[in-house]
C-alpha cells in the first residue's frame, strides 16, 4: 500500500521500538485515530495548519494540540515575547519575576482565590492539588469524576474494581505498578449523576475532584447538590479546569456556572501549548504547602510563565474566547444542518468552544472512516474539534462543506449495507478516552 | 537598612502572600542562602552573569541554575535552535519527530539501555521509573538513598519515622497530605554504608533507587555490594542521574563507575535549564508502559526535546564535560591553596565538575556570612559551586581571589572570638538540603 503518510507511519514503527509506549501521550498515538493511516509527526505548524513528514499540509480540525493551542500554532505575537524571554535567559540560580505577575493575573481573574502554585504538566498540578487538600482536610479519601492524569493517587481507583475508570478514562485500563496499599482511598462517581455520588460518600470522603463541564452541560441540580454536600460534610472541592478553562471564557468555566471551588486546576490553553500548569485556591489550603514538601527545579523555568502571562494577556486583548465560542457555534450549527440534509441522526453538544458531534451510528468503524476520508481532503478531523483564534468563517465553511461530502459518502455506504470495514485502510481506531466521546 | 537587594526582597515578601510556598523550588528561596539579603529574582542572564531587579550584575558561582546550565545562561548556539523550533510550532495535534532523535541519542550514549521515556520534571521522571519498576518486579517495596523529588511514593518514607529523610532530603521535613496507606513501602539507607542497606533488605525490597555519586565518591565495595545484592535478590536497580548525569562525562556518571542499572533517570543538565527529563532502561521493564497508564500532553511539547537534543550535541561538539572537569579541578585546587594559606581546615570533595567545599567551622552562620560577603563583591556564591562552559581560567582565578579575601575576613572574625551573628545582615540561612552539604 502506497500511503500518503508513509514516512510518518515508518517513524511511528521505529519509535515504538525505542520509546516506551511509542510516544508521551496516549491520544497522540495513531491507534486512537487511524492506526495505519495517520501522519503522526509534524515538521512545522502555523495558524491551524500542520506540515507533516510526507509533505502534506493538513488543516487541523481534530484538536488544535489536544485543546491547548487556542491562539493558533506558532502565534507570532506570543512567540516574539517567548523569544525575548529566552534571549534574556530562561533559567538561572534565581527566580524569574514573571511567576509573581502570573500569580497576580490568575487571582485578578478568579476573585475567590487567594494563592497560586505553578507546575508544568496537568498531572503534576492535580497531584499538588490533592496533596494540599489532603494536608488540609481531616478526611483523606477522594470522590472523583472525570480524567485527572496518570499518577498513583488517581489510577489507584482501579484497585477496587477494574471498571472504576471505564467511564472516566479508558475501558479496562491496566494500572500495573500502582501500589496496592492505595486501595480504598479514591472512589468514582458519574457526571450529572447525584445518586452515584451519594453511593460513594460513605467512604469517609473529604475531597471531591471533578471537571465542571465535560461532554454534557452540568445540571443545575447536580451542581447544587455538590455545593450542598461539600458544605454539609466539610468536603474540599477541587475543580479540574485543565481542559475546560480559558475556552468558553477568560478563566475557569466555573466562573459561569455559579459554583465556587476550594481549589481549581489549570493547564493546556493557559500556555498555548507551552508547558505550564497552575493550582489556585483558598489561603488556608494553599498555605499547607508549608507543612509538606512540594518543589521542582523545572517549575521555575521562565518560558512557561512567559507563555501563560502573554497567552492570557493576548486572550484578553483580542477577546479570543468570544471568537472561540462563535466558531464553535458555527461548527455546531453546520453539523446540525448536515444532519438534517443527509437525514442522519447527528447530535451536537459540548461546550461552545469545543463541540462534540455524536452519531448513533458513529462507532469505531465510522469514526475511522470519517477521519480517513477527511485526511484524503487534507483535514485532520474527528468528532471533537477544538476551536482556535486562527480559524475564520471561511475556513470553517470549507471544513463543514468537506465534512458534509464525507458524511454523505459514509451514509451511502451504511445505507447500501456494504461492509464498512472494507472501506477502511488498515485497522479501525481503538476505543479512546471515554470522556472524549 | 538600605539593602542592595531591596527590590528583590520586596518582591519576595509580596510573592509569599500569593504564591503557595513563595516560589516553586525550595532551594531558590532566600531562606536557604541569606534570608534577608539575597537578590532572589533576575531580569536577564548571559554566560555566567545574572542581572537582578536592583541593577546588580552578579557572577554566578552558586549553582548555575541549580546545576542545570552547564552550557552557560542564554547560550546563543542552543537558543538559535530553540527559536527555530518555536517558529516552526512547538505544539500540535501530532508529535514532533525530535523525540525519536533524542531517544536514539540517549541509547547511543548508554549502550546497555534499550528504550527511553520522556517527561518534563525530575520528579515526574522518578515517578515514572518507580511505576515501571513496580510493574515489572514482583516485590514492590523500595530501598532508597538520596533525593528523588516531592511525590507521594518518595515522601512516604517519613511515615515510618520523621527522621527517615533527614540524611537524604531535609531534617524533619513535614509530609502532610501524603497518604498514610503508603507506610512501609519505602525504606532509606545511607550512601557508602553497606550495613544500613542490609538492615532494610528484609522489608521485601524489589527496587533500589539511588544516586550513583553524591557528595562523596562511592566506595568500590559499596557499589560491588549493590551489584551483588541486586543480582542475588532480583532487585531492579534505578540510578537517579538527574544531578550527576552529563556533568563529569557525556551521559550517566555510572558509565564511569562500572555499575549497570536497570533504569537510569536524567534531568537538569540535559536541557541546559529547559524543562525535559528522561528515563532509560532495559526493554522488559520499559515495555511495562503498555500495562499501565503513563501519559501527559505537556511531555509532547517540542522545546524540551529540541533543548536536550541540541544541548547534548553541543556538549559533544565542544567536549563541554572536559571543560567542566578542568574548571572544577581548578576550583578544588584553589580552595586547597586557600586552606593552606589561611590555615583553615577546608575540605574539598564532590565530583570534579561540581566541587563541594566543607569546613569544620562552616555552619549556618559562617555559610551565610560567606554568601553575604561574596554578594558584596557581586558574586552569587556558596560552598557548592557548579561549573559551566561559560567560565574560563581568568574568571575562576578572580572568583578564587575574592573567595580568599572573604574567607580571610571570616577566619579573622572567628579567631578574634567575636560573635559571628553580629556580622550577618538579617537572619542566617536555614539548614538546607542535607545532600547539598
Amino acid at each position: 500500500m502506497k500511503s500518503k503518510f508513509k514516512k510518518g507511519m515508518k517513524l511511528w514503527e521505529k519509535s515504538q521500538k525505542i520509546i516506551s509506549g511509542g510516544g508521551q501521550l496516549l491520544s497522540k498515538k495513531p491507534d486512537f485515530h487511524s492506526p495505519n493511516y495517520w501522519p503522526t509527526y509534524y515538521k512545522k505548524a502555523k495558524g491551524y495548519k500542520i506540515w507533516d513528514l510526507d509533505g502534506n499540509v493538513l488543516k487541523d480540525f481534530a484538536s488544535m494540540g489536544i485543546k491547548s493551542c487556542t491562539l493558533g500554532y506558532a502565534n507570532k505575537e506570543l512567540n516574539d515575547k517567548i523569544i525575548t524571554a529566552i534571549n534574556k535567559g530562561s533559567m538561572t540560580t534565581l527566580n524569574c519575576f514573571e511567576e509573581y505577575e502570573l500569580a497576580e493575573l490568575f487571582l485578578d481573574i478568579h476573585k475567590w482565590a487567594d494563592m497560586v502554585r505553578f507546575a508544568r504538566s496537568g498531572g503534576e498540578a492535580c497531584a499538588i492539588a490533592v496533596r494540599l487538600a489532603r494536608a488540609y482536610n481531616k478526611k483523606k479519601n477522594i470522590a472523583f469524576c472525570g480524567y485527572h492524569g496518570w499518577e498513583d493517587w488517581y489510577l489507584s481507583s482501579n484497585l477496587n474494581s477494574k471498571k472504576n475508570l471505564n467511564l472516566q478514562l479508558l475501558p479496562n485500563v491496566q494500572i500495573e505498578g500502582v501500589p496496592s496499599n492505595l486501595k480504598n482511598t479514591i472512589f468514582p462517581f458519574n457526571f450529572n449523576d447525584i445518586e452515584s455520588l451519594k453511593r460513594v460518600l460513605s467512604n469517609d470522603i473529604g475531597i471531591i475532584i471533578m471537571e465542571p463541564y465535560r461532554s454534557t452541560k452540568p445540571d443545575r441540580k447536580f451542581l447544587d447538590y455538590i455545593k450542598k454536600i461539600c458544605s454539609k460534610n466539610k468536603i474540599t472541592l477541587i475543580l479540574d479546569e485543565i481542559t475546560s478553562g480559558f475556552h468558553d471564557n477568560l478563566g475557569g468555566k466555573h466562573l459561569e456556572l455559579d459554583i465556587k471551588p476550594d481549589i481549581a486546576i489549570f493547564g493546556k490553553a493557559i500556555g498555548n501549548g507551552y508547558p505550564i500548569s497552575a493550582v489556585i485556591g483558598k489561603k488556608e489550603i494553599m498555605e499547607k504547602a508549608n507543612n509538606t514538601f512540594i518543589s521542582s527545579l523545572m517549575w521555575t523555568e521562565r518560558v512557561g510563565f512567559s507563555a501563560a502571562l502573554n497567552t492570557i494577556n493576548l486572550m484578553r486583548k483580542y477577546n479570543v474566547q468570544n471568537h472561540l465560542k462563535k466558531y464553535g457555534r458555527l461548527i455546531k450549527k453546520g453539523f446540525e444542518e448536515i444532519s438534517k440534509d443527509l437525514k442522519i441522526d447527528l447530535n451536537v453538544g459540548g461546550m461552545d468552544s469545543m463541540p462534540i458531534i455524536t452519531f448513533d451510528k458513529f462507532n469505531d468503524l465510522t469514526s475511522t472512516l470519517f477521519t480517513q476520508k477527511m485526511l484524503g481532503h487534507n483535514y485532520l478531523a474527528n468528532n471533537i474539534p477544538s476551536t482556535s483564534f486562527a480559524y475564520n468563517k471561511k475556513i470553517i465553511g470549507n471544513y463543514l462543506e468537506t465534512s458534509h461530502d464525507v458524511l454523505k459518502k459514509i451514509r451511502n455506504i451504511i445505507n447500501s449495507k456494504k461492509e464498512l470495514s472494507k472501506n477502511i485502510i488498515g485497522d479501525p481506531k481503538l476505543t479512546g478516552f471515554k470522556r472524549l466521546n
